[in-house]
């Protein structure tokens, strides 16, 4: 049996985790698969830092030239993220007849379909567990596990450091801030968050989770996303006193020959199985027409973890090497009953609506006479006891309306000169 | 591309979800995989009853040898069920050179060593997704998902009849009696309905999820079995009112260098997701050393749900077909680590006690002085409002004990005259 060569660009927190499973499991992995995986170079730009794991120095280079060059080299693992250089690398990787597996969702969310469409045509594959939800199987369960099912709607919890604040939030009764620092303190977040909080991570995930359950790249500009850097521990608390828990969700699902595809901070009911998803924990729901409501859960986020899954794409390409399947094993094949991606204006939904008000009568009146001019009617109203000097927060839950009647209507609730700050919107989600 | 010869075994609940899928999935499936998967031959004893699908005359078969004998066929489908003759056929499939799949994880249990080291030989795949968890892809997860993973435990709900049962009685304050009745009414449990209730059908699929976590079987004999008929649904309701739900759980875990390996209605907390899994649904946990607590759930029964997990298998071994993979695409390793497997008598556990006495003095004396004399201490004791005249039921909590100590106390506890009925002992797991 034709032994692998692999070739590492990227020595940072997952490259170290991928280095020490190779090393550390040499022989287990050569035992179940029969073949050996040789991790023949690695590539960093810095290749004299200190790492959780050691290696020869003649292994490392900072050209990654020196791996995409080299003909021995069977599959190309690249872990830098971002988009550039690592789109040219995979590129250069593809046309040299390498295989890649990658981590990157941000570079697969971007430009996924060219690299796919390259692959394709020079018959090697991509594959791209760890790029979603870290070490749970969800890529391989959606492509090969649930390969004859058709798809109404995957969503989920995508991103584990909004996970992780917003349960800090809630079981230590912290606000925003604190949250953040304590998940910076802990590993949990990047020094500048904003990918994380802002939900563009989680996007990106979705985009690769739409991608596979109804094969098309919706762009990134089409995909509403919000994050959760608004939400406050008082919104926290009011939400649960009314049975729900705020998450970050990104959700896409289809609605007749549209396709919704989200992401926002979200309040699920408290006894469904998200709402109890805490810390850096990720859950996927796929709903799939044979088999129903499927989760994936597990812990989205560690160097092990996502090197774990690396791993595993590592053997699926050296069975389809050693069996010389030189095109990808799966095709994606595109959802034709999906035209359009729903615009988020036309999207309807129930909300939760928290604004500060002063302490004064007829307030809560204009709020609901501007709610009633665009058709919005409310479910229930709560005012709270004043928080600072004349200000008191009302807190509504709205009936099911259109987003675009939503926002028309907070612009002019917005201008009331009784409304301190603006109103916050988060919508309810209880179809799934 | 070669198309792909299937021959099925069994055209009853499941078998004909598979071939519906086959019939309306047939270009869906080519697109995705190349090569067209064309159903030969359909074998049942009973060939002439009425099925929710419609095949042609000629495909009908009511002689296994008509499939397990045509060399164009190249993957055989038992979906009969049972020991024999499912197992001849799985072996005579086998010596003629054919890939299997099943869902037969009573003979799998039994027979799959016998049957694993065949196909080796034979250079040929079993593959049996179905048989554990239905539509969830937890076996191909486990198997290559986590394929460089060492892992630490298996556990979950495993059965959903048993689990529907629990739900209700729970959901609809109901007897187990009643529960079992309107399972039985909905198709969720059979006319003898004891392999689901007594724990069997869950040890079965522990016995195959140990087998792909710690590479060894474990015979049925040596796994500890308890059903759940003997639960109440005042045991269910005192559970929850000191915060735990009652499940029918198949645990397998590492200690040291023994493995336990058992199925019993055990309590979990209220706030553990397995607490929150209803109806016939299923929830798998696994906990390997590189990802952590990985969660799969999904619905554990419905026709098409297990079908589609036999139709991925299907496309899995088209796939090792077409590159001419003669021989198991994935080795599975005994974990030399594990040297026992641990009798239940040495196992230690909190205990839930629950029994019923006379409403006479001294009565809790007595007990908690067997208790006492067996080294249990007591955490917690609740004695409830008369059920009827003269009996009370007490409920204890008792701390970690080990599992011959409670047996040897509940003997002499059940010899009190003034214990009425058999005491109930549930154990309670906190460490998952």
């Amino acid at each position: 049996m034709k032994n692998i060569n692999v070739g590492l660009i990227g020595f940072g927190t997952v490259g170290s985790g991928v280095v020490k499973i190779l090393q550390e499991r040499k022989k287990f992995l050569k035992d179940k698969i029969g073949a050996e995986i040789i991790l023949k170079k690695i590539c960093d730009k810095n290749i004299s830092g200190k790492r959780p794991v050691s290696v020869e120095k003649s292994m490392l280079t900072s050209n990654a030239g020196d791996i995409l060059n080299d003909p021995q080299i069977d599959i190309v693992v690249e872990l830098i993220g971002g988009i550039k250089p690592a789109g040219d690398f995979i590129r250069q990787a593809l046309l040299k007849g390498k295989h890649v597996v990658t981590a990157n969702k941000a570079l697969l969310a971007e430009e996924g379909q060219e690299l796919f469409d390259l692959a394709r045509e020079r018959g090697r594959n991509i594959y791209f567990e760890a790029s979603v939800g870290a070490g749970i199987p969800v890529i391989k369960a959606v492509r090969e596990g649930l390969v004859a099912n058709k798809f109404q709607g995957v969503f989920g919890i995508l991103n584990g450091t909004s996970n992780y604040i917003l349960s800090e939030m809630s079981h230590e009764n912290c606000s925003f801030q604190k949250a953040l620092a304590d998940a910076k303190k802990r590993g949990f977040a990047e020094a500048n968050p904003a990918l994380d909080i802002e939900g563009i991570d989680s996007a990106h995930k979705l985009i690769l989770l739409v991608y596979l359950c109804f094969g098309r790249f919706v762009a990134l500009k089409d995909v509403f996303v919000e994050g959760i850097s608004r939400i406050s521990l008082m919104d926290i608390n009011y939400a649960r006193e009314i049975g729900w828990q705020i998450k970050l969700l990104a959700i896409a699902k289809k609605s007749g020959d549209e396709l919704e595809v989200r992401v926002h901070p979200t309040l699920v009911p408290m006894e469904h199985p998200l709402a109890s998803i805490t810390g850096i924990n990720n859950a996927i729901f796929v709903h799939s027409d044979l088999v129903g409501n499927l989760l994936f859960y597990g812990p989205g986020a560690g160097w092990l973890t996502a090197a774990s899954a690396v791993v595993s794409d590592i053997v699926d390409l050296t069975k389809d090497i050693r069996a010389g399947l030189f095109k990808p094993t799966l095709n994606i094949i595109p959802d034709q009953s999906v035209r359009r991606i729903e615009k988020i204006d036309e999207i309807e939904s129930r909300y939760y609506l928290r604004f500060m008000t002063e302490d004064k009568p007829g307030v809560l009146g204009n709020v609901s006479g501007i709610l009633g001019k665009f058709g919005i009617s409310i479910a229930s109203v709560n005012q709270k006891e004043r928080k600072k000097a004349g200000v008191v927060p009302i807190v509504m839950v709205l009936h099911e309306a259109k987003e675009k009647n939503i926002r028309m209507a907070l612009e002019r609730i917005n201008k009331l000169p009784t409304i301190e700050d603006k109103a916050l919107a988060i919508r309810i989600e209880e179809t799934f």
